[in-house]
């Protein structure tokens, strides 16, 4: 069956996440519908499931279809069906059939953005953290330091994540300001659940002050979620890429790389 | 009376605009609600007036109060009243009373964005002009530059337009891009009603390429609105900065500067 790997763009806000779920709109949902309506029922694959209020800029998927169809015409008729939800398709790409959205992924990038003002977001209000308290961002950057690397990243995983090791790579985590918005970018090979709203909720104490950043080097070395700061909402979250080695038809089904990240059952926020 | 300078954000969707109507909520009714419920009845004097679905990042006002109340609280309890709507308040000055919103202002700045790419806007549908087919940004900036300066701007007039005169000073018409957006900046010390819409949708023609850059600058020079492109949707402009001389405590109750301009009845999209 030919295979078609999908970029995503979608707003979270009003949905109950990527994952079909009978309490509401699920963005899987909104496309396996939409493709409904044009070819007939499919499953679609997720790179990674994002919880409600989770935004997404470069969401991937793959799906399998009866019959070619070009990516044009498939990328039109997605666009056309899954109106008027706020799921865009942004790409439409034949790859073969070892390429797979979860499993061949590398890399997952997020965007957590944070509005440090005073004054509540109006313009951005489902899309941005709102903390009206100063936050010192170099403290913040700082502390993010201790984080990279390869880590037993307990302290900052969901109580009821399913990854069957809490070992992961966090390649970047770069807290930099623009004006009022502190924006933190994140990027690893697959997540913990919730880790990077847990690691942004800790990063604020540390930005408040209410923390040094040294102690977030201790949190994690506790490899306990009861010393991690609290769970930063969903809202300001983005999923911005999911990267593939080389070409998108190199696939990846066994998958190698740092060890238990091989797993790669995760990218879930 | 002392008075009070207001620095406001809202997003125009699903609002009838700034000024009180009887349709639909506005910026005006619902700011003066919130100052109701914590001061009594007050009349909120804006720079100018957006249109249902326009947005602003720096829309100002002015107040009168019966009495002295610190910048802070004011700021504090209207932005604790204004919920659930999506309007800020950005800043809250006291300010001499000569100053007054629409008549002191010196500049004002507006941005529109275009989405140009195939795949509709998910997470920015309503603040983007979503236009699919490929615009030539250069073209678009060389005919912007015809506009700039002094002219009798009636081509990109609405008819319904109440000011006095057409003749208007544009300090700035810029269109870069980034990534698929265009925006497009314009600054005069006041506009047109539509004027900035109706210069970007004849912008649009030439970025499509059905009109040369040289076909706006006889389009203004034909003073008539009949000649000009159509008019830009509302939801990608935002009112991003109103501009006083000096500071703003330096009235302009009579205004000063270049001809018609000093009406400045106007500052209206």
């Amino acid at each position: 069956m030919p295979r078609y790997k999908l970029t995503l763009e979608y707003a979270g806000t009003g949905l109950v996440g990527w994952q079909r779920q009978p309490t509401g709109n699920s963005v899987q949902e909104i496309l396996e519908t939409a493709f409904e309506r044009f070819v007939g029922p499919v499953f679609v694959q997720g790179a990674g499931r994002t919880d409600a209020g989770v935004h997404a800029s470069g969401q991937a998927a793959h799906v399998d279809l009866d019959r070619e169809i070009a990516p044009h015409e498939i990328m039109g008729a997605l666009n056309f069906h899954v109106r008027p939800h706020a799921v865009s398709v942004l790409a439409v790409e034949a790859v073969d059939d070892t390429f797979h959205a979860r499993l061949s992924a590398t890399r997952r990038s997020y965007l957590y953005r944070v509005m440090n003002r005073r004054a509540p977001p109006a313009l951005d209000r489902d899309r941005v953290w709102h903390v009206a308290a100063a936050l010192d961002t170099p403290a913040m950057a700082e502390a993010a330091r201790h984080l990279l690397g390869h880590h037993d990243f307990t302290t900052f995983r969901a109580r009821f994540c399913q990854a069957r090791s809490p070992l992961k790579t966090l390649d970047r985590l770069d807290v930099t300001r623009e004006g009022d918005e502190v924006r933190i970018v994140a990027e690893a090979r697959s997540f913990l659940y919730h880790q990077v709203r847990n690691m942004v909720g800790t990063l604020r104490l540390v930005g408040a002050g209410q923390w040094r950043p040294g102690d977030v080097a201790a949190a994690l070395a506790a490899r306990d979620r009861a010393v991690g700061g609290p769970t930063a909402p969903p809202e300001g979250l983005c999923l911005t890429a999911v990267s593939y080695a080389g070409s998108e038809e190199r696939a990846r089904r066994d998958p190698v790389g740092d060890g238990a990240d091989g797993e790669a059952e995760e990218g879930v926020e």
